[in-house]
């Protein structure tokens, strides 16, 4: 979050009303143009190795009153967005929803968040500009992180230095909104550890596993923050550190483990920010699930649909994925991270992990 | 939790499995009294100012095989929980679940996580010694403060001291699981505002609310986890800070000031150790939504019955609360917290909480 950057998105996002302004111009009808968001329209990109949008592309033109009041609240919230930037302020999606109240013009205003909402994503792939550079701070914040890693973040309130085992409490460090105010000084870390509960993370924690492996533990918190993902994804690219991902046996999981690894549908045009296409998925496999014997509950109904969906789903179609979901299926069972417990606290720090990550050629 | 507070914890536990000895020495069935868990068992405390536990008791016994299985399993809980405390190390709820799998006998392990948690509760009622003396962590973490306080932490690994405001980034200092590791040092504040979303609690660190008017801001993060709620009382117990509570303005927010406020049905053993009876509640109040003409959503059914709800409960029986949930049934609208965005970014650091403090008295 430079100058640079800010002054860039600024300059992006009033292109972007210009072009308004020379089609009205011009005399013909304004439009703006946006890949199709389906989960047809995602191709994987070879040279990045991540999942984006396809060709096939939408148009939101004037040439309605509907389309035109689309353009209308896009060239307000525009407006907004470049005066934020222009006076180095922030605000939340809620709080651009809310504010659109205030505006002059009643057409203008956003009958419901997810039409604000949406309109920011649009914004965001036009401009290629991510919503992080137009200020716009999420409702979910990131999750934290405990390791031997030495961070420099830039805040409102001047430079903070921050050693992740040294300076914090047993909380760890909390991710800031915006992780690109994060600049990394030093580390003695050899690989990222990303992991899905805060059970396990605090487990990890008490059996001091960042310690003794040269770990950064990175909290998910179920489905991971935007934050969460971006300081990742740099903790890879920037660090040059294999990470790893360590959640529940289930699809949901899986899921979430994708979103680290892949991008989601939904952020398909955010991927070779927030997505890690090298991260490798630990467990708790299905195949765990017989190894160790873990005490297990039946999938239901709305897993087991979870699970087909994954199979026809791109970015599962690796033999890895394809082996352990069929797998699953077919033993009709889920299983938690915490579950290794029937094993003895120590069991996950002491053997399956350096096990498995040393056969992942991680350890 | 020092150590004087571990081995008393642990001498509590003991003195129960010794009780269950006693009794069976006697020729008696064992048993153990443990006070009723409902709406109607729990009455005001003068003294303390909180909702505690009436005079009800239910008997756990021995008496059917369905009782004798409950006390085995507590004595395998006790046995594990004595040796965890003997050993300075702590687990999850989950953990213990999943851990009983491993016990010896069959009869002893828990066929459910709600069995087990239940246990747990009942032990802490018993006892008389909190779950986290019993060194059982949550899988809820705690939130965060940012904040004029400094504290020091006695980790794992050794003693931090950390400034709330200097040493911390955006994200705030992250409260530890077991907040009694906390000692206060140093602090300039004047108040806690214990704040229910993230969005508000970011935009009140932006515009560096808790530096111009001395205040800890606390994040709820929706329904407070009992380390928040500790933390709070402790601020405000031994720091003689007021605490006031600011939340969105429907019955499920008001539950989240409750909670804060009286502490909750299901952990009324604990209202003396979490609740802090003198927090204020700042809003979003029903008078709000009308005075500045807030956004609003319709109440649904549930926000309804939710109302009327917290109108019979005990613990909502005052003044405030009942004018208050009476007019927003009239009004039949509910608002967020962010919906102050509508008057612009800064009326709710300018206006609305400088307004409000001072006609409470906390300014």
């Amino acid at each position: 979050m430079s100058t640079d950057d800010t002054s860039d998105a600024r300059e992006q996002l009033l292109s972007l009303a210009n072009q308004f302004y020379e089609q009205f111009e011009d005399g013909t009808v304004p439009s703006m143009e946006v890949p199709t968001r389906t989960k047809t329209n995602i191709e994987y990109d070879e040279d990045s190795g991540v999942w984006v949008y396809g060709d096939r592309t939408s148009t939101r033109s004037a040439n309605s009153v509907r389309g035109a009041q689309k353009l209308l609240k896009a060239t307000y919230a525009i407006d907004f967005l470049a005066r934020q930037l222009e006076e180095g302020r922030s605000s939340t999606l809620r709080e651009l929803y809310y504010l659109s109240e205030s505006w002059d013009l009643d057409e203008a205003q956003f009958s419901s968040q997810d039409e604000s909402n949406q309109l920011i994503e649009d914004l965001e792939i036009v401009s290629g500009v991510t919503r992080e550079d137009f200020h716009m701070r999420p409702e979910e914040s990131g999750a934290t992180v405990m390791g031997p890693l030495e961070i420099r973040e830039q805040t409102r309130r001047g430079e903070r230095e921050i050693h992740c085992q040294e300076d914090v409490g047993e909380g760890g460090y909390q991710i800031p909104n915006n992780p690109d105010t994060i600049e990394f000084l030093d580390n003695d870390a050899d690989f990222v550890l990303a992991v899905e509960t805060g059970g396990m993370r605090d487990r990890l924690v008490e059996n001091g596993f960042d310690e003794e492996y040269n770990a950064l533990v990175v909290h998910l918190k179920g489905q991971p923050a935007r934050a969460t993902r971006r300081l990742t994804k740099r903790l890879h690219d920037e660090l040059d550190l294999p990470v790893v991902v360590f959640t529940d046996g289930d699809p949901w999981s899986y899921r979430i483990y994708g979103s680290v690894a892949y991008g989601s549908i939904k952020s398909a045009h955010l991927s070779e920010y927030l997505a890690t296409p090298e991260a490798q998925y630990v467990g708790i496999r299905p195949e765990d699930i017989v190894e160790y014997d873990l005490p297990t509950d039946p999938l239901s109904d709305s897993d087991v649909n979870a699970l087909e969906s994954e199979l026809e789903d791109p970015r599962f179609q690796t033999e890895f994925w394809t082996e352990q979901i069929e797998l699953q299926l077919d033993i009709e069972k889920k299983s938690e991270q915490q579950s290794l417990a029937a094993r003895g606290l120590d069991f996950v720090t002491d053997t399956y992990l350096p096990e498995r990550l040393t056969e992942m050629g991680v350890l």
